[in-house]
């Protein structure tokens, strides 16, 4: 449930709510928003709710007590309605702008890293990604570079100055990984992989949820609010295609996802074409896609010789595909952007 | 197999090819495209293929005979590479401009239906939509009003100058509705209802023919082969979403199937958000989403007062959302075009 | 909605309800059960419910009306609680034996199919299965014998004493197909083929509707509900797979449904493992585990010499593999039965 | 590759074959079979394939070097043609008996595991499952007792003299989970969790690994190959439902996945109807289903009150049903016993 406080509430009064929130074993989670100070009830209420809900209404500065529709709380728009914004290094998720997160699948060598950032810094990037740890199917198959992939990507980072993303496997990893990158990033086979997103919720960076290839729109914001129940709402979820029973692409993008995740959460969404479609050639309009329906960012594989990579060599873009991407995604963000005023808040929320 | 002609061939020539197909009793059709002439060979060729291909190329006028990698012949762009435009009265279906086809879910009354077209044909539409024969899941439900319905659109085609499309549900119908409509539509239940695909494809008219909501790209593609073995290649492709475990949304639309399907063949697909989301609000997001990747039109329900609709009453726009959405639409269709040059083909036709 | 009538309800008291449900423009559907007759009113009620429910509860003879919690009515097990036995000949479906139904995918010519009923019919098939008319994904497909194939269908079933079940594809193929055979076959493709259903309903013949490939378990329902709604409760359901992502088989075969259909419907329900796995080393062991979870009947395709078949080469049973499945699904029926004293209502009817 | 070395080969050539591998940064992996000994060759071989097959052929005691037509290996049939049998305190899994894990969903308290081991010990249970660590979609719900769980689960144990296997969520608590537990449980959403599959491989403990709920054949394959290529082949496969379009039940109970399985591996595979169908009165008819069609065993859910269980209420058969189940699944997996023989393998090799 949700307390929300009277318009100036004392800071005692909002101090009284959580406490009796505590003295019952539950979490408060304080949202100061625009519209009043909104704080979250979170844990296991279960036959206390009616008597709870009295015992709170009846706290000095309460204004009242709403009950939460969705099985997800801190994540949801009704606690948070204004857009959440990731600030990164000199960049941001989430602030209206289109961010885009580009750089090879594997980091493969240091020549190879930092020719593609070069590459992608001068042409707008604004994110540099790239696998150290790799899930591959196979056990046979190249597994990454591990710290010494994590070590050649900070350098990319002091570099360009961008911000680096990276995957993170396992919660024993989280630490080395947030010691070198910006923004963790969980896999979408890991999107349910509970221990290893409360991890995440705990590291003090902001995190990047890949949605499970079969998972609902909702269990994916149950899984973000595992992350936010740790105590991190630096959250930004990633639609990357879902399994069908279509098969001339590797999945089937979810561009629907967007206007959902907009209206349904405070979080911001990026697009990534690459994984979902699994074809070069389909990463441009796809992107362009995502852009046009709203998205915060878009995020593609990029390779110096796509032919080479050691792995998803069949999606990756080379230099000039990622040129000709950027050219269009910029222009058709700047149009979307014109139409709709403040373009991406007003594409999700409409209920008409 | 496609028999590819000698630039500047004879037509005695070319007879001379047809002439040995027929006498094989398989059926030849010609493409006398701008890159040369082009005839294509269907039919239960069997074992005789090598035999056949050695005839073929001796033939006086052959420069080469191919072969095909696709199951589908007569709609793949390997036939075929120029777009094919479908002309109806004063409108074009696939000529780059973005087609609107906007109207009641079901005809209810000649009142409800006037009433919408007027407004969609003031703001923008280029072709009328409505349901005279309505496939229902429940035989209880309201099934259309028929012939009755068939002569309201053609008043409304009368009173606004645009052509008018509906559905056809068996064989039996195809005639009185080929009498009353420009374009028959093929709903996505009947997507393999292969005596109906005949029966369109033997009718004269243009065909719009709607993926089956668990129907492969390719499993469409060689729907719209029957339509063209008979004869008729004016045929327009409709993605209306696939059925996916997702809930949230009645199904989940595949936009990556615009591009796919202009890199396959030469048919003009457009995007039908309305019955993908199921969601009135879904729709502009969504149609933008369709106009940004490259459709060539877009297919919405519209009513006057949708919440009394004796159908879809969750999904049909009322006049302002229409407005609103074909003010988006227009908007990026003619920004995604500056972009590409000439747009859609580019988007589809590029193979990096 | 059904009116429960008193037990012992007067002939002319039936009547009167029937009457006045007739008088509003309803359908009165009887069921004379053992525990009392109940009457079905179907068609468009909407706003007069109410009403119409204290109008019917006071006539002479009705014990109670009850309100139906399913979309589907004539075919709910709510409305017919026991169950429908479906006799041909001197054969019956869903009377507590397990029927199989065997015969060849296609019939090819008249030898391919009395070689083939001569066998299975020798080793104990009840039904005589073969497809005339040939519903393919391809138009250049071998397309079935049509009338032709008809014929011979009737020829095996004079030798062979077994009823003929067949397919049709088209409202105007009824007739005849009703003509040759004692049982039609709605196909997977054809399931919502609305005009398709209500023209067998009409035609005094069983029917065996096959599941829609990717419709759910209540979708199948009211397409059988089309049929019975037209007048005929003769209706054999049939599992033959689901679409979904796993490529291993062409579908997978969804065992879940049969206890699901026994304790929602009356009807019985057959099991296909053929058209399911697509491959013939699976069918014995799907088949022994359709009877084993409590099916009515097992569908097979049986072969001469399956690697020459026209069609669904792959999947079709030689001779000796038809026996083996024979004596295993024979056996794991008699067991299953012994289990469960009256075992196929036991497994579906139970509710824990 | 496969090495497959001469009848009677001595150990001495064995070793040559072992040390060329392994100075080629290779690892080689022994199967001592009935038909003479195989090594498999793992890791990345790449181009180096045919120079180094001629080398293993050239060596002493070498009869052929075979390719593997699949990308498991150490996992496939090809490699090790006999069933794997995993034995545990004094019962076995594919030994061919049917091995029946009963238990709660949870470990609730002392008392409602001891009173439910007490049972379905004596109804003939041969493990115990019951889970200490709940991997749940929600933060808020119950997540399990934890240590505390595993303790009274070796009280279990060493009352009811049975094994016991419970589920582990991450890498960190394997070492825990291994002191106590004799099988370790990789759940659904961790089947592609590879940090967890190689830290169980390291276990020294047989595993059980549920297919992941998306997962096609294959990739679950994928997932047991890491699992022995950390050293550990005491794998048992769990079948536990698939994701698909139909909402009737949780999932859907793929049984053709059974003969698959024995079929492409070794590894025995157990059914769980509980978590597949979501709902208590269907479990019994699927267990059954499973155990005609060959499993390995069952794993169900039990609980003395299911009404009042912390999770899963829904679908835990309370002792009546779990009995009544016992009694059907023993009695068929006895009669299809007697039907194939040697059942088990004989339904998933056959290749007709």
């Amino acid at each position: 449930m949700f307390v929300v406080m009277r318009t100036g509430a004392a800071e005692a009064e909002v101090n009284g709510v959580k406490g009796l929130i505590l003295a019952e074993g539950l979490t408060p989670f304080e949202n100061p928003g625009a519209e009043g100070t909104v704080i979250a009830v979170v844990g296991e209420i279960g036959k206390r709710r009616e008597q709870l809900r009295g015992r709170l209404e009846a706290l000095a500065g309460v204004a009242r007590v709403r009950a939460i529709s969705k099985p997800y709380k801190l994540v949801s728009r009704e606690f948070h309605p204004e857009n959440t914004v990731i600030r990164v290094l000199d960049t941001a998720v989430g602030d209206g702008g289109l961010s885009v997160m580009a750089g090879p699948c594997s980091v493969e060598s240091r020549d190879q890293l930092l020719e593609t950032v070069d590459h992608v810094a001068a042409s707008g990037a604004t994110i540099i990604r790239g696998g150290a740890f790799k899930p591959r199917t196979s056990p046979y198959s190249f597994q990454g570079l591990g710290v010494e992939g994590l070590r050649y990507l900070a350098e990319a980072r002091a570099r360009t100055g961008l911000p680096v993303i990276t995957e993170v496997m396992e919660p024993n990893q989280v630490d080395i990984v947030a010691e070198y990158a910006d923004i963790l990033q969980i896999g979408t086979r890991n999107m349910q992989n509970f221990s290893l997103l409360l991890a995440c919720g705990r590291a003090g960076r902001p995190v990047m949820l890949k949605r499970g290839f079969s998972a609902t729109i909702e269990e994916w914001l149950m899984a973000a609010e595992y992350i936010a129940s740790a105590g991190n709402s630096q959250i930004i979820l990633c639609e990357r295609g879902i399994r069908t029973f279509e098969t001339t692409t590797r999945n089937t993008l979810d561009l629907t996802a967007v206007p959902l995740i907009h209206h349904l959460t405070h979080l911001p969404v990026v697009v990534d074409p690459s994984h979902a479609t699994g074809k070069r050639w389909l990463v441009k309009p796809l992107a362009i896609g995502g852009a046009a329906v709203g998205a915060d960012g878009i995020m593609v594989e990029v390779h110096p010789r796509p032919d080479e990579a050691l792995s998803d060599a069949e999606q990756q873009l080379d230099f000039a595909g990622f040129d000709s991407m950027m050219a269009a995604i910029t222009a058709v963000h700047a149009h979307v952007r014109d139409l709709h005023g403040d373009p991406l808040p007003a594409v999700g929320n409409g209920q008409g």
